[in-house]
């Protein structure tokens, strides 16, 4: 056991870092090139769903990145459990493209507010995940000793945040799908300067 | 030979790393959004077998990861067969999403029983490629003097069962697919354990 | 805030590299097979404008991942305003696949107009993120020491070029798309001789 | 200029290995999952040229991997003009998954000639390249000094034999496409064997 806490988490940093990267540059294939009758100029603005969807989707994935950067910071080490809740959340990373495409091709329809629910949930699921990963980290010890019972309670405090919030953002995509949609985003508040104060209680590697 | 033998795998590990986490991102893009007359939401439901083919996929790509990474640990260097045996493996991997998508389009429909016996031979033929990389590692002197003759034979034997259980998912796929497919999956957890045996005889790098 | 600053810019350069391969490898990913009554090599033949834009997508590519080696190497550290300065540059070479696409499939038509300005805009937007980033970097203090006032100014004039530039061609594919792209191109050489100047004035890491 | 020669090649080497993993994994993207009225197996069977083709490029590409691998391994630096002359090289890999879908969904029609054709055609251009490669590394002084004069005349003279032979394999295919490919793949032993040579002549990092 011991020995396991003392590995490197440097190749699982750099597989994830990957699939980070991938799933970031996959979601440009979701937008298609506009065909038709009318004009090509008609055709790239009427594809304003899909721009959006594009935009949102890579700045949330962004932060997850620079998020799941500043979590492996605090650990120290890692294990099997470790590699599978660590795997689960990727399992949702490399999701989202799919989501992503639902909202923008019915954002502009009567489905928005199935498509909104939906594209929310897929988070819903993916903060679970956060927290499995961080309840796994803290159950393993892998967590460094300079870390504070403050860090850890304010990280947990953010992620069961998130989980609430998605919930919330998702049952609102059903009445208003639009202020679903901007509800899901204030997250992206929350998950930045969450990073921040994991930083500066976090020592330096 | 002998500086070969002495050469890091980490090339060949990044090289390894890539191509696992692109696979598994790729698998997303087989799922394509519902079209046609039905509302979003029966037509999210209807791709539930897209959904299952994704999450098995991504797990056995996950674990293959994680297994490839437990056995270049009990590795001190590479050789040119090695890394054509290598590729082999990694070709089979970056085969899986095209029986994925074979997979998920044909779960539901009387083709069930073709589509999981073409994805139960491609973990055959991935389970042969397992057994020839170790082959080709303990011919060409490439295990770590650390390494016990017991650990060598626990991950011939595991990779041995492997093809025959992959072999047997085959054959049941045509009679029962469903068995056929809960065999296959049954050895994600002889994969598992696999790493966990491995690991605690290596030695750390 | 301090330590921020202090820390190495290896892991966003990793992240950074992994898009950038990423984006430049989907290119040939929009240039479909021809199908149809006619024979192949007229098929082949006809989708030239695919090619010009396949080039000219992974030259323009290569050259700013090539320049963004160049810049990270001016930089001591990264703090969190420059994480996402650099992900707003990175959203602009992710979505390049995609007005590579509208541009291959509308150059050879009466919409090529439009497909050329569409095209242009997009390095617009991309070089504002570059003089977003370089801000970023500047304000932030996060130069090496050895960088000289020189070089920051070079590279800053460098850099509003780009913008005005890119602007022209825009502008300019309105009325004859064929000089816009033309326009266009003959930045490389601005940045590849920017790279050159940089480099030779910064130091070795 | 001398700094630029003692940078080290690590970074582009991680780039030219994200490039061509990414290459390589992209091609399944290529083979469709069959639809239309016959059974699934008959389906299956029925894209033999798409699994011929997957094969034939994925080896091709591992080899390229390998031996770039091993010409790396002979430079002690890089210049400017080898990360263009490297990005040339790598623009012709990308290429590879499009004469491959080409390839497949032409093998088994009386297009086949012109398939093959131009199959082989790209593989001239990436022939090229490698030679354009060395001739840039040679001419920057990037060698190592261990690196003999036999071994550069090695490397040389196995470069010319390939743009050769790819010609030669190009111009058959017009006439006896199959007799194209298998000339074709005749070449991976002169890859293969080439790496072995350089390595033993040349000193371990």
């Amino acid at each position: 056991m011991f020995e396991r806490m003392t590995e490197s988490p440097s190749r699982v940093e750099a597989f994830s870092d990957g699939v980070f990267a991938i799933a970031i540059t996959l979601l440009i294939l979701e937008i298609r090139v506009p065909h038709g009758d009318h004009d090509l100029w008609a055709g790239l603005v009427a594809l304003w769903p899909s721009y959006i969807a594009f935009v949102m989707s890579f700045a949330v994935i962004l932060i997850m990145w620079i998020n799941h950067h500043e979590l492996l910071r605090l650990v120290r080490g890692v294990n099997y459990p470790f590699l599978f809740a660590n795997g689960l959340l990727l399992l949702t990373v490399t999701f989202v493209p799919y989501p992503t495409a639902v909202l923008a091709q019915n954002l502009a329809t009567p489905d928005a507010k199935v498509a909104v629910a939906f594209y929310c949930a897929t988070f819903v699921a993916q903060a679970v995940c956060w927290n499995l990963l961080f309840a796994t980290i803290v159950r393993g010890g892998l967590l460094r000793q300079e870390v504070t019972a403050e860090s850890v309670s304010n990280v947990r405090r953010a992620y069961y945040l998130g989980v609430l919030v998605y919930a919330a953002a998702t049952a609102l995509a059903f009445v208003r799908p639009v202020l679903g949609l901007l509800l899901n985003i204030s997250l992206w508040v929350v998950w930045i300067r969450l990073g921040y104060r994991a930083e500066s209680s976090a020592v330096r590697r």
